[in-house]
């Protein structure tokens, strides 16, 4: 048996060894050589689109690809068999997203974007300083006391939410199913309307997939408070971008902070860079997998059991 | 009894009121009215230099004075009797200070000045996104992981601490007396140089006075590792802003985030606005007391009682 790590990350690869098969390394950016192509297991990260669709053509005994991205896209449109294994790396950019959305809340709370403008001008921005109104009303300018809704309850929405209660603020969540999850109150898409009413910052950590398309278009932002935020670190497609670019520029809503784009990157002629009280952050949040041994390791400990995997795709 | 209470900001008043005392509101900006002059207490926010100092003049029975300022220098500069007790309105202040403190950290470790940078110019700035090194040696990129070294360890810093370590970073403390205090370790100058040393970012909360003055001098930042970052929310007396500037034109430190300054706005011709790495907030911290309702109750309470009064100056 042959496992191939990639070497576009660092990977402790003794933490998972033990088991009956022998590791190799190989580079991501190039075809898979000769004597590996007879691998059964493949971990991938950052690979070209030119070698994973070479080795979907030529790697005959492969039998379960780990990704170590959250959604390994680029795995399935390689044009692998549908009979080998995909399991995705879902797990390993909790901590960093979350990190990653925290700080853009407060960015947007603290209007950081707003003090660089005047930075660069030598400009000392005195309103936004000073003696000034605690959480005035109509204003988003704190995690405390702030409603906070995340779309998408999923993993990362579970590792970003202590941080946020801790805070003060109180999250509501929105996923498929209503309940409630982690302790945090969780409502369905027939609760959103009202929901969306009362938020002050809405955190988008949805998935792409034809269901999640533009779920957040004209209608919905028009729900939104006027001084509501809107941050997403899910996918770009999530949102109507040229209705988000119309709310921000009518002073609709209060601001958006975006990772994601619909097209990546932003294409120059987006009127996204421009709209006031929006940050704009290159998908920034996650790409470094933390823990990906681990993962690997339980993997391989089942696959070599004939156990289901963690993480199937 | 007469207590005056400032307009200045939003109090409820009925929430300490049930005391054998008149209330009167009153305006910071003007002189006391002749009918209020006789008042016994007066509690002050954002008073003008000309109120406080015709009311030290002219009020000739006042008793107390409570600040709602975390340092009441405005109080003591009005030329008061010494035999007035002034309290202090420091606790006020803890959330929103440690607030905007763990979001300068986010900022300086998520790159968001860098990243408004390219966005104003419609760029995307592709070195900052993507799959990227997860916490490479010699950056400071993630609170997780990273050695917090907090000098001045008080209300702010103990309201911070636990933010911090959820997020995963080793917090280390520095004040006047060493040991265990809420579960952190709190070191003495005499083990700071080591600590400096071991430090990915370096949060200064220390107060303005004689014994603060330029306490992070040129020694001490040389002895900062090459990545590190320092914060700055406490008094700028306390960094050498020239030493400071120094270390950041020559790379010697990772970056600075300031919020207070010797002088207060930042000159124009500061060299701190166009310094590497540098994020200037307008001191915008505090500055918006929360709570002061029960700390105005709890003293004026202990003040009727004969009592010791809370954060006496």
């Amino acid at each position: 048996m042959k496992l191939l790590y990639p070497t576009s990350l660092e990977l402790d690869v003794d933490s998972f060894k033990g088991f009956a098969t022998t590791y190799h390394a190989y580079n991501v950016k190039e075809l898979i050589p000769e004597d590996l192509i007879d691998a059964e297991i493949l971990i991938t990260w950052t690979n070209t689109a030119e070698n994973l669709k070479d080795a979907a053509s030529r790697m005959k005994n492969i039998k379960w690809i780990q990704s170590l991205a959250a959604g390994p896209n680029d795995v399935f449109s390689a044009g692998f068999s549908k009979s080998i294994t995909v399991t995705t790396g879902s797990s390993l950019h909790d901590y960093t997203v979350a990190e990653h959305t925290l700080a853009l809340l407060l960015n947007a709370a603290r209007r950081f974007f707003e003090m660089r403008d005047f930075q660069v001008q030598a400009k000392w921005p005195q309103h936004l300083g000073g003696p000034q109104p605690d959480r005035p009303k109509g204003k988003f300018t704190s995690l405390r006391g702030a409603n906070v809704l995340i779309w998408g309850f999923g993993n990362i929405a579970k590792t970003l939410t202590p941080h946020l209660v801790s805070l003060g603020s109180t999250v509501t969540g929105v996923a498929r199913s209503a309940g409630i999850r982690n302790g945090v109150q969780v409502i369905d898409e027939t609760q959103l309307d009202e929901q969306l009413r009362k938020t002050d910052a809405l955190v988008m950590i949805l998935p792409g997939s034809d269901s999640t398309m533009n779920v957040l278009n004209k209608e919905r932002l028009a729900l939104l408070p006027n001084h509501a935020w809107v941050v997403n670190v899910g996918r770009g497609t999530s949102i109507d971008e040229e209705a988000l670019a119309d709310a921000l520029e009518s002073g609709q809503i209060g601001g958006a902070a975006l990772d994601v784009f619909v097209k990546e990157p932003l294409q120059q002629e987006s009127r996204l860079w421009k709209t006031p009280n929006t940050i704009i952050s290159p998908h920034a949040a996650g790409g470094r997998p933390q823990g990906s041994e681990g993962l690997i390791a339980e993997n391989l400990r089942r696959f070599m059991a004939g156990q289901e995997l963690k993480n199937v795709a």
